[in-house]
């Protein structure tokens, strides 16, 4: 199969304290250990050590994000492919991160540090591998199932696109052109696991981080994340809506350092013979923010 | 990848012309042509040129399901395959269905009819490719949006799991054993597609369908699913509930033929590494009734 | 206006300690206080002092529930009205329950006690009456908004209807009625604050509660609810679905004494021009459970 | 019991064509009749003869809006009530709209058109009053279960919300202040039907309408209202949210005219006991949209 999920994102944040807070007591996340001046955390519905580690620094983003593979051989296997499509590519030696073995690291046309890796540790979920319960008791703030995807900016999106799907094995599920069809504005990338989107690419400036977004399971619970960052007031960006593209109910906020996290749910089911849906520019409020169906300003401009 | 999906579902009707106003007007699809006394069907979300067929039988039940191959050169590596673990297969020409190319078709252990194709022709949503509404006007009944697995019968549940697994590349999401841990009662079997199940095994008598389900997005659709059966006068085996196995939530009912379908909506993410859950067989209630806790006599008989 | 709501309901249960757990603990009410041996509480969308009380006892059902009206000068109109129709009626004096004033309390004829009050305590709710936020932290439970409505059972459901109409003001949203018209089997009552009904009678043994509802705001926690309770393993008698009669939304389950406790969302608004809407009892089953549509053998016989 | 409910509203709309195809197909009302050039309209889950009438104009707005009293009695005891209160006040005759009896009518201190009456033809629901099914076959678009409330503007808040509650039984819910607690910006006015709101007013310029609001049953409808309006193009200028103020969920669009319209569900229950919420001026953003915590430009200027 290759490359199975997202496997992890590090974010730098400027204040640990108040982001260990933030991810744990409002986004829910559980923290699972602690390294080198890093705090490592998973979802409830993750069975892996983490995935997401924060790292304390002087500016927000995205230190790089990782795609877990299915086996050993994945990793021997995509180095070639990688090095091969042009990306230089290093190891990341055994246990370099708590919980995990080594990994391979390059960096996209888009200069996103990226990893994969297979090892981790398996930590299971609360609720266990006989009889479980569908849901642990105890569940804190918007306790969603998973980190989802990220979103991220960068000048050459076509090419970005290209590794993916040649190198990674990726397909694209939707793209946004320019009404001429001449450029590629936004690129959303699956792998084989039935999600709309993995990975997705908004054409702006190289390394930045639009958005890391983690999924909830319905519409309801939009609304209760939604409730959850306003009585703690956490500044919410995008109100409860519905994606265009994905057609994924959401809603957008930041972290205290400015990272702009997203509540997803729901979207379309995606297989390898699921044919690329096209927007154009024109349409692009439709596409992004299907009721409002005009973009927001602060949503191009505010990057980490 | 290989098997991406269940492909289509071929179930034995009684009376076509309540079958199909059955499966048209109160389940919701779309009828997409008719041959040699079948009549094809789609779901709107789905893209191909059906994933039900229609055939007029003395009797009730599945006629064969298939699975839908990435390639044809996975069609010809599965072929190996399917004869190396054991299986007589035979191919079925092109065209011989409608909208298909070839196929190849195998008995399973429990005496099912199984295939795997690839060619069918594209059909495609009403939305289209191009900046898409995100579901189609005159949407009727229940309106899933596509075929989502089947569970069958048989008596050798361990060996029809084994195929699946070493020849066809499936994983076990779930399984349900004795106490004693010695006789496996249920197998639930996955694809790389994220789904918790694409096709499932129940201990009982060969050949037989339990149901056959239709994905709906969430938990209201679920009860509207289960309002319009009310309305229609279908009857209702099991109301609205969630399962143990899969966390799904479900509603259970009949086809005018006595074939029970099932309304099927959420079940977590599934990957390569998700472990098998262990249900116990004095927990089986929990596991198919999250609710109740205990099994109802009649889903365990009422087999076609 | 006169008669608001249901102000409370005191409860018999056997087992005090258990009794407190759960509807503290999996209900997800707040205790407000103990005298007498007698336990206090209320839900968190409430505002007075208490809606249920519980009361060791050596068996369970319901010692008397009680409505609370808008004025004092309403408890003496009531009064006469109460008398002339023909119950006889006592006063309980000011403070002969933890926070409330005086009330009058008479036995219907279905041999049921019931009380009027206006008195309480006001405790408020957590979110307080300044810029509120819409629900509190820390909620536990199914945490209902408050408790709902009653449904007893006995011999005359006619008279009572007609003291409830006559005597207290309320309308009758719906009836269940013999085929040929006779016999009344199930009488529901509203009052000026538009839920469909904030008590009811069904045919049966006298003196009898058939269940306590608490109200839950949507489907979403009609499921949340019965997932609480498999969790807690507390027995479910109705897994959740629909009613045709208020088209309610509902899951039926017992406390821990046998008491039948019911979470009850959604349900049309009711006015005073609400025409009375008429089931026959060839359609009782579609009339209570609206997905089953066939009576449930225990639903009629579990009685406290 | 005296008022209750707004029996209707009559909007002035430019073209009637595109009012009636918006007013029937988008938002789903029932034509019911025409007479003098206004189209009648009523919800499905509505009895009346119709509670919106459309009025063609050369501008947009509120011709006025009316409130159902229980008995012929009340419209009397009102009359009196409306002139000691100080209101000039006429009649309006028998048959003067198309299946009512007579009304009376009178300004408000904020210069609006406001009638009582009690005479409307029962037209009833499609369901019917014997056994019915929870809701109806063929609903279109947004399909709300009824009218829910009207929103003015006007100067003197005071004064209005003196009138509704002396003259007319109201009871505030909730109001806004000026953080100096001198000025009222926003009164929220209830009857005795449970509703957390009939009328409100917000202080701007008089006779003007702020928006209509329908009421659909939860947050999922108010999902499939705003994806409807974007099928169908509508200006939707508040995707869906909560209020802080009655904790409603809510999406605002505009009829074809500029009549703000409001998709609003949920909400909490009142009584006449219900304690004045109050929001201070300072979190006014959070008061009506509790997300997004800050007042949009538009919502206090766009007014019909």
């Amino acid at each position: 199969m290759g490359v199975m999920r997202i496997g992890r994102a590090e974010l730098r944040v400027m204040d640990m304290e108040k982001a260990v807070d933030y991810y744990t007591r409002v986004i829910g996340l559980e923290e699972t250990g602690r390294r080198d001046g890093r705090v490592y955390l998973k979802a409830w519905d993750e069975y892996d050590h983490h995935s997401l580690i924060l790292q304390e620094a002087d500016s927000p983003g995205m230190d790089h994000c990782a795609f877990k593979v299915e086996t050993l051989e994945d990793l021997a296997r995509y180095e070639k492919k990688i090095e091969h499509f042009g990306l230089t590519l290093k190891r990341v030696s055994n246990r370099s991160r708590l919980g995990e073995g080594e990994a391979i690291r390059f960096e996209l046309p888009t200069g996103h540090q990226v990893e994969l890796f297979h090892e981790i540790d398996y930590v299971g979920k609360i609720m266990g591998l006989e009889n479980p319960h569908p849901w642990p008791d105890n569940l804190r703030g918007i306790a969603p199932h998973r980190l989802d995807h990220v979103l991220l900016t960068g000048d050459d999106v076509d090419s970005t696109t290209r590794f993916f799907i040649e190198a990674l094995g990726f397909h694209q599920s939707e793209k946004i052109m320019s009404v001429d069809g001449e450029v590629t504005i936004g690129s959303f990338l699956f792998t084989n696991n039935g999600k709309p989107h993995e990975i997705a690419f908004i054409k702006g400036p190289d390394k930045k981080l639009h958005h890391a977004a983690f999924f909830v399971d319905n519409w309801y619970d939009v609304l209760k994340g939604a409730d959850i960052l306003s009585k703690n007031n956490v500044p919410v960006e995008v109100t409860p809506t519905r994606h265009g593209i994905t057609r994924g109910l959401t809603t957008y906020f930041f972290d205290p350092s400015g990272n702009r996290n997203e509540a997803f749910a729901s979207g379309y089911i995606t297989y390898p013979d699921f044919k690329t849906i096209t927007w154009t520019e024109d349409k692009i409020g439709q596409g992004i923010f299907y009721h409002r169906r005009e973009m927001l300003e602060s949503f191009g401009r505010a990057l980490t």
